[in-house]
């Protein structure tokens, strides 16, 4: 059960935004395993895709139609990731766009695939290729929640939100969804994200909103330390309702920007929510310090370290591995001794030692809870960071040590 | 059991060091707990300290008292830390110094102090203090097989070496004994080293010896990534049978490091092989990179994988997640399609992709061993590193999140 959320909303749809579900049996059976995104001619599409050098041939080709063409369909299976399949992996994947491409009457380039599941097999493109035509014909504006059921791989729930915003006295509908569980799953090529609007945005602006949504949500969790070789997010903005284009830099984009930034991290939080066999939720943040490098460099050693994350899991107060891990951070010309770190409200280490008025009861009881924020305040500078994370536990070991087959 | 290595061999004398052990009641029952270690005049002594900014205070008064004089005693305790302790925990290290020094007749300054066990306790020092005397009365060359054992905290068993080296054609003896089981077991603040031979070397060549061979070995080695806030390692040249001084640079200079570098290293990989959880030892060997820098990135990037070490754990060849981990390292411009991965000499990966050759049952074979090799070729230059680590089993979790008490 994830921590703090239980089933996903009912899904707004979004103007300009059609979507089918299939179950083409690319690995699953009796489920639906293939997405099509419609998206209506005049969408703009912005996309970050994962920065590991070992990316997946559907990842490399998404990038080359993205810079190509206007994007007028996403294509999404779940249960294989097409990834470490070399040469024969990216003409499977353009070939699944070109298929699509046929059927719909748009361009091979206007077609963006998406992969996630197993690493190391063929996507079997017969499969995907049959089950086209019943996506074709089963596009609705109301398919997001079959759709955030589809791109599920070992996910232990659909995972979504929708909200309205107001911007320039307009009012704009937004929806999301992401699959993932752990930045990594057990040889499941792992996060995938989908945001649209109905807003009018030029291309240029949205990628700057999207990346700026992105630093501060989906690179700010961590469960593992491991990233995937298919993450995907991609922002939407369909225009669909002919409004007036919002220009970078007034006040409608601050506010279009902010609401995918909090649309984007209440999805990265969902992931770490499902993580792998997490027990708590964890927010690390980092304050008084003197830039943001410092105080990610920080919470990042806090949140990976497994003597940390294992303490989480026995809701064992345990300040000497917090205060081990800041101290072994990297962080020039630490003084150890302005140093605080609370759990929730309580205060475990102050002036670099533990806190006079701390009570092991006390930590206890914050540790206990489903959610902790640990807070470290470095005292030498006014920047502060924070991320979330998840525990380490033995379901952890055991879903990840499970042989593939 | 530890993988490998059974029990402690015969420790060899060396002059110039005598050694009693003692139980002064610190934490544990019926077991020595704290180490006399006496150094004949004139022996030389280099130290390597934890690079931890919160340092326990043992280290900082070590640290003080190396550099103001020749120290004529080692006084270790197990147990204790002293660490996170504060004013206090540094007068308590400072006082069992002067205390040993009044006995003995040497200045404070040439005690160096060493703690290893529970973080966050006062050290009590009455009870060092009540076993001084039965410590100074057993000093015996002959000592270095019970302090071994007396150095114990979790380690499962006793850890150290003997070994005779010839330089310019005399015979020298070296005996190491170390402590430590993952680099840092739950709240035992952890690895402690204690080299000594019967060379004559002054004291800078000798730091920079034992500081050459500490990062080929001891800096080599990680179980869970973390650093323990009083991780030492010490290696003393007694000089006490009165041969000439090793000068720095000669022949016979080489022949000490290589020894004293072989010695580290073997010390080393104790640790590993008693590591918390382990069931596997692992050597990543990464080859063919620009510069140690980045090899050690990836192979630090695999070893402190989660998901790679679960994967040694479950014996799974599972190339995909040592495939992600090297393409997450960080390295820049690194070309995949150069890239090669071995499981000992079976191919798993070349020129980027699964190797044509591999078969399931080849990779299985070799993962299911206790030791295993993984080699990593990048192809893009001719630098090679390598470092020593383990798996991540049911048993680490279990062992660290045990609540303390």
């Amino acid at each position: 059960m994830p921590i703090g959320y239980s089933t996903l909303p009912d899904l707004l749809p979004v103007a300009g935004v059609r979507l089918a579900s299939v179950a083409a049996g690319i690995r699953y059976q009796d489920r639906d395993d293939l997405v099509l995104m419609e998206l209506a001619e005049g969408s703009r599409c912005a996309a970050v895709f994962t920065r590991n050098a070992f990316c997946a041939a559907p990842v490399i080709v998404a990038r080359q139609h993205l810079a190509a063409r206007q994007p007028r369909y996403l294509l999404i299976n779940s249960g294989n990731a097409n990834a470490g399949t070399g040469a024969a992996g990216l003409q499977d994947a353009q070939q699944t766009c070109a298929l699509l491409a046929g059927k719909s009457g748009c361009a091979a380039e206007q077609v963006l695939p998406f992969s996630t599941g197993v690493i190391g097999e063929r996507l079997p493109v017969g499969r995907v290729e049959a089950a086209l035509d019943a996506g074709l014909a089963g596009l609705a504006a109301d398919g997001w929640e079959a759709a955030a059921h589809a791109i599920m791989t070992t996910d232990t729930v659909a995972k979504g939100l929708s909200r309205t915003f107001t911007a320039g006295g307009r009012q704009f509908t937004l929806t999301g969804m992401v699959k993932g569980a752990g930045m990594i799953r057990p040889d499941m090529a792992t996060m995938l994200a989908y945001i649209a609007c109905d807003a009018r945005v030029e291309a240029g602006a949205l990628q700057q909103c999207l990346e700026q949504a992105v630093a501060q949500s989906f690179n700010r969790i961590t469960v593992d330390g491991d990233t995937s070789t298919n993450d995907a997010c991609v922002l939407v903005a369909t225009g669909a309702q002919d409004k007036p284009v919002i220009q970078a830099g007034s006040e409608e984009y601050e506010a279009l920007c902010e609401a995918v930034r909090a649309a984007c991290v209440t999805l990265a939080q969902l992931i770490v929510r499902d993580a792998e066999g997490a027990t708590k939720f964890v927010t690390v943040r980092v304050e008084q310090g003197r830039d943001a490098a410092e105080c990610l460099q920080v919470a990042y050693t806090i949140a990976h370290s497994p003597l940390v994350k294992t303490a989480l899991f026995a809701s064992d107060p345990n300040w000497g591995r917090i205060l081990a891990a800041v101290g072994r951070a990297g962080i020039e010309a630490l003084d150890i001794d302005r140093i605080a770190i609370f759990l929730d409200d309580v205060c475990i280490v102050r002036d670099g030692g533990v806190a006079a008025e701390y009570r092991e009861q006390d930590g206890q009881r914050v540790m206990s809870q489903d959610e902790i924020v640990i807070r470290v305040l470095l005292g030498r500078g006014d920047i502060s960071e924070q991320i979330w994370t998840s525990d380490l536990s033995h379901d952890y070991v055991r879903i990840n040590a499970e042989y593939r087959t």
